[in-house]
């Protein structure tokens, strides 16, 4: 899977939002409502288990930014993945895991903001026992903000080596 | 004021984030914890009434935004300002009011994302009798994230127009 271009469904909309070149700059002021936001259901080739994503900003011609609150029910998580600038989570609620490919695990909890480099495999998640839900932050490169790989299996999920 | 350089206090450091021309790319997975994370009171050049800013991020080589969470007790207001590559806010608690030069006083409540182009002169606050909290990003150009001007009177945040 490519982060590149937009495919389409509101979850990917959400995690791998495409600015498209020439995007006209945003020089309006905005304010969207969180009452009329919809939430929407993790796909099944991003993450496993239960996951909902509310879409919080896309890039708009001047920020080049995402952001989306995510949040993973006990035992899900994303596939592993990386960012072409990076991520940056704010944990929000309950308690989670990240792991950075040939790292341990670490256990992140609310207010912990962690940063992963540029092109790092890494994965994210809620705990065996917890649910998280975390705001992820990521600047897009060339329209695309994430390119996915394959699930975490059970054995790394629980190993956390 | 400017938001261009540096000025050394926590709470500038929050809102003024200073990422240095030649600052070397965190290429390093990073995780800071929150609850070791202070929080700083909003400067009195700055803002008007109890506000306390804690800082979330800073640029860091690769990221091109800070954020922090800024609480405002009920009539607490930042004073007028700008941003260069303009501002997002995520409102996270309470109820706010944010005003663009010229135009009409918006209520603001959780979950609801605000888009101030670059270079609009605005402000952003508690209501008179609520509180509010909200999470607010920016980009930086040459490394500035903001420029501060005069006060908000009474008279403008009471009348709101």
């Amino acid at each position: 899977m490519s982060g590149v271009s937009y495919e389409g469904s509101a979850l990917l909309a959400a995690l791998m939002v495409c600015a498209c070149a020439h995007q006209p700059a945003q020089t309006q002021f905005q304010v969207d409502r969180g009452a009329e936001r919809s939430t929407s259901k993790g796909g099944a080739d991003e993450f496993t288990g239960e996951v909902r994503v509310q879409m919080l900003m896309a890039p708009n011609g001047v920020r080049d930014f995402s952001a989306a609150y995510v949040t993973f029910e006990p035992g899900a998580r994303t596939a592993w993945h990386s960012h072409p600038a990076g991520q940056t989570l704010v944990v929000t609620e309950g308690a989670g895991w990240v792991q950075l490919e040939g790292s341990e695990r670490v256990e992140i909890h609310p207010g912990d903001v962690v940063w992963t480099p540029p092109g790092v495999r890494h994965w994210h998640g809620g705990t065996r026992e917890s649910a998280m839900t975390h705001m992820a932050v990521q600047q897009q490169v060339e329209g695309g903000v994430v390119e996915w790989f394959e699930h975490v299996d059970d054995e790394t999920y629980v190993g956390g080596k």
